[in-house]
């Protein structure tokens, strides 16, 4: 069964504003076995409308629209598809009475074009919005739906969730789909690509892989379809086994979790507690921690230490060795680690010292150069990375790599 | 002159990825007189991205063709462009000296796969693309343009920023078209534009205003079209005159200016330099500063004292103070701001204290209470600030708070 989303708002197509809501169908479609084939967003016009419901119809079992339903004149959608269906506007008491008593629980009187909006077409279902004004308008045309909802994110969301897809998955019989993401870091898109040549070639036709990459990650979803569901999730759990043999360094986690979440998990999991130490990545590794609620259980506290004094002053690393070693260096970040270890009494730490660019290189110290140290007990590991791209990119790359290293090295002290 | 984007990839429309990149390019086009007709999200298929080509050519002059052009076997863009084109692929020279230098810089071997992306369809222009491996490819058809990019957003950011935008506006004969973006922080969209509902009735027919929320801030752009350029100029900057008078307390910058940046100004100007204690911000005060290239000249270091033994150890916070008036009190705030100042030997500092939940909120306490202090010199203000939104949200108002403080402090002792 194959959909398409249509968002109709010029705001979308100057880039005023984002297009979240279909992603947000997309997803919810997919879960119920509806695959989207195509996104389109135009404006406010009427003749864009007709023809991208031309060609949505021609191609497409399902048709999911959103926006132009508001009560001011710049809202066309209705209107259009009044024409488009060849029929009229009729008032609806039960769209009437909705609308009523939103502006009841409010205190305020209905207005004149509010009320307005419970006039639907007349061969159209009409479906009560109990989260705003403008109903949901559910047409069908040989067999095929369009459902037209308003573009406010909440409204749309509660007449999708409450509405719109129970009564699609009534209405057709639909295929199962499942979705598993597998996060890795370490290796970039092409290298584990490489990897997994064998693993493509052998996989199964119903099932697709897909590579996202991002600074410092790279995301493998693995999407599968099927009439029996648990068919599928054998099938799905057994690649995922092979991709872990293949891949088993590079993972981190799995669906939305973050890196530094799942170090959360494993200090946790052993009454550990964690500090920071950053110069280059300036915050960026404490801030990922802060990021997950209840961090405080495991992080404690960080020193950003941009500055040489900074260093010396707060974190006790020795004058000496920065001017022996040079302050990017495993020296210094190892100096940097135990410091920040011993002065917030932390069990593990993590610090950061290299060149973000994209001024301050040399050659001994090209933009890019990130020393790492991290501690776990008495135990220190560290390494030195050479990362591309811009500023922002590197501190990314960076952190991700400070917070992998620890990974490793917590789960290598457990074995 | 009409434009339509078309996005390709899977990952957008099971909603695993918010498309960003097309309200970025729809903002660009936009800003040198292009309007977009339609946004196209499509998957990797090839008989979904020709009839997309072919209804794309039909109603539109320009298409920006993003995503699909990866190192890998699900990447199928340039594969379906050389069959549409009627062409053949052909290895480019200068594609291949780009990739080689490209590994070179990060000491790696060039890989089989990405040796394949010098390969371009013999038809196309192909655009050297400095962020990535893969080209961008630059068709033109009867009069029309077809480019298709990397979806990698840096990527394709990088190509249509210094290739794409000035060949297009070389092409064309576009009207000139100039936007303002004037940087707000303090009040929300709806206190602002009640602020400015004259300004708005006055505005010229040709001028357009809008309100672009985020977390913390407002950017106000005003747009205006006409054929001649001067005269635009001019009545921007009377427009532009008006706002400032009408707000501002509110402004902080212009553009792409950052908050942080702007106060890295003000402190270089007068030979100061900062230091930031945070406890809720968890480090994203020091990190906005450290993103700044060259904010080594004012930033020297941060604490991020999550638990209450930091603030005390790190940043001699009494614990009476903490006990008397509670972790998050204006007291604890100014002892932080003192306490970083006094420990990193900065002139300034800037400190937070608060819950950012979602739990830990109490009737006293209750989430999204920040108490903020600045110091200056000698001077101290300090602040208790109420944010709603989730735990995320919280965070980043802090920050814009936090700082936009400092920022005040810095002007009114300048005066």
């Amino acid at each position: 069964m194959n959909a398409e989303i249509i968002t109709i708002g010029t705001e979308i197509l100057i880039g005023q504003i984002i297009d979240t809501n279909s992603a947000w169908i997309g997803e919810q479609l997919n879960s119920i076995g509806i695959q989207v084939n195509r996104i389109t967003s135009i404006s406010d016009k009427k003749d864009h409308i007709i023809s991208s419901l031309d060609k949505a119809f021609q191609d497409n079992d399902i048709i999911i629209m959103t926006g132009g339903l508001g009560p001011t004149n710049d809202d066309i959608t209705k209107k259009v598809l009044t024409e488009y269906f060849n029929t009229e506007l009729v008032l609806n008491e039960e769209c009437l009475t909705n609308v009523k008593e939103i502006f009841q629980r409010f205190n305020r009187e209905v207005s004149e074009v509010n009320l307005l909006q419970s006039h639907v077409p007349k061969a159209c279902i009409p479906i009560i919005n109990k989260a705003g004004t403008a109903p949901g308008m559910w047409f069908e045309k040989e067999g095929k739906i369009l459902v037209s909802t308003a573009g406010v994110p909440f409204e749309m969301k509660w007449l999708m969730t409450n509405e719109i897809l129970p009564r699609l998955k009534e209405k057709f019989e639909l295929p199962h789909i499942l979705h598993h993401t597998t996060l890795t870091t370490g290796e970039g898109e092409s290298t584990i690509a490489e990897r997994l040549i064998d693993f493509e070639v052998n996989l199964p036709m119903h099932f697709d892989i897909a590579y996202l990459p991002s600074p410092g990650r790279v995301r493998i979803r693995l999407s599968g379809q099927s009439t029996s569901f648990k068919q599928l999730e054998l099938e799905m759990s057994e690649l995922i086994s092979s991709l872990e043999l293949l891949l088993e360094d590079l993972i981190y986690g799995y669906g939305k979790e973050d890196l530094s979440e799942v170090i959360g998990g494993l200090l946790m999991s052993n009454n550990q507690t964690v500090s920071v130490a950053e110069s280059c990545t300036g915050g960026a590794i404490s801030i990922s921690f802060v990021a997950n609620s209840g961090s405080s259980d495991y992080y404690k506290g960080g020193v950003v230490s941009y500055w040489e004094e900074v260093k010396s002053n707060v974190l006790n690393v020795s004058p000496d060795i920065i001017k022996q070693f040079g302050v990017v260096s495993e020296e210094v970040a190892i100096a940097m680690a135990k410091g920040v270890k011993s002065t917030l009494n932390s069990s593990c730490s993590i610090s950061t010292t290299g060149i973000a660019g994209p001024d301050g290189g040399t050659l001994d110290n090209p933009v890019g150069k990130v020393c790492v140290a991290t501690v776990v007990g008495k135990e220190t590991v560290s390494n030195t990375y050479y990362f591309g791209g811009s500023r922002s990119k590197v501190i990314e790359r960076a952190k991700y790599a400070a917070l992998n290293q620890l990974r490793l090295q917590l789960l290598s002290i457990r074995k």
